[in-house]
């Protein structure tokens, strides 16, 4: 009988892909907790994006912001949303997104986006476009309450009428749909709701 | 004598400017630190970027990276980068850049970049300009340690020769000059070192 020496296991040519992470939570929201969901030793790079609600909109003192959402819907389009983003950078590692719901107060986050990949052009470009779309495809609804007492109730990107939901200028359902379909697959997503 | 009624004073066109932070260190980054650098009431925006070593490079499996730079010039050239990105995108609100130096092992971070903005388009083409950027102009010195034992000297940015300081494919410091004669000034920039 002959033996032959040992070998070491290649490297893999496909990167790591962990699921991705998709939450809606009253709790605060941490950017490292989402730096944390998409880590692997494979990734040397994560980009991330933090919304936070400022204390001014349309030149008027903003107090704090309000969300709600139906939430299994908000997850599921989350989760289209990410499975473009695998589509579309197919190095992506990991993708979280979180999202807060109810009040929010001034300096606070109401979403945090975070994405990795071995090198660095998937992770920027798939956050920036993963805020883009989750702003135009997304219904999470938004009240603004102002310095001077008064709110106005909105969608996600804002908008113009005081008093009642607002249509967003930036909301656009079919903009996922059409890039899924031009894409050719739906992908895969393991989504969860919390708080 | 008439009195006149007490007004609100108006919000403040200019949106706030924050120090840019720029920091060296042998500690553990983190980019939790880096997001309170930039944190401010009016921004609503804060786009990060976080380089961590892979476990791999170039097929061959990595163990960890070691950085070295001579600090006052790295914070030098790391603060006409952040100048050159206020110039270019005028509402950024605060900019930090943390490098690791020393022994970075697989899944730390050497490098952690965060931008804040009103609004977000200003944060994440700043924080991938200014990622891209200080791999071009800042002479900072890596070293490979491979899992055969093996090592390799390089630039920020990778190369191609064994124990030797490497040339960077993406080194370019003719890159930030020109951007600034471009764009006429060289801004101002708060640094500081440690660890």
């Amino acid at each position: 009988m002959s033996s032959m020496p040992p070998v070491a296991p290649p490297l893999r040519a496909e990167p790591a892909r962990l699921d991705d992470v998709i939450v809606l939570t009253h709790d605060v929201l941490t950017v490292e907790q989402a730096c944390a969901d998409v880590a692997h030793p494979s990734t040397g790079a994560t980009a991330t994006f933090v919304g936070t609600t400022r204390n001014n909109f349309g030149g008027r003192p903003v107090d704090r912001l309000e969300y709600e959402a139906y939430a299994p819907m908000a997850v599921r389009e989350i989760g289209r949303v990410c499975a473009v983003a695998r589509l579309k950078w197919p190095g992506l590692v990991g993708v979280a997104v979180y999202h807060r719901l109810g009040v929010v107060p001034v300096g606070e986050s109401s979403i945090v986006i975070a994405a990795s990949s071995p090198h660095r052009r998937e992770a920027l470009e798939a956050v920036a476009y993963t805020i883009d779309t989750v702003k135009a495809t997304v219904p999470i609804w938004k009240k603004e309450f102002y310095g001077d007492g008064t709110s106005t109730f909105g969608h996600h990107g804002g908008g113009e009428a005081d008093g009642a939901w607002k249509a967003n200028k930036e909301f656009d359902p079919s903009a996922v749909t059409d890039a899924l379909e031009a894409l050719g697959g739906a992908g895969k997503a393991t989504a969860s709701e919390r708080g």
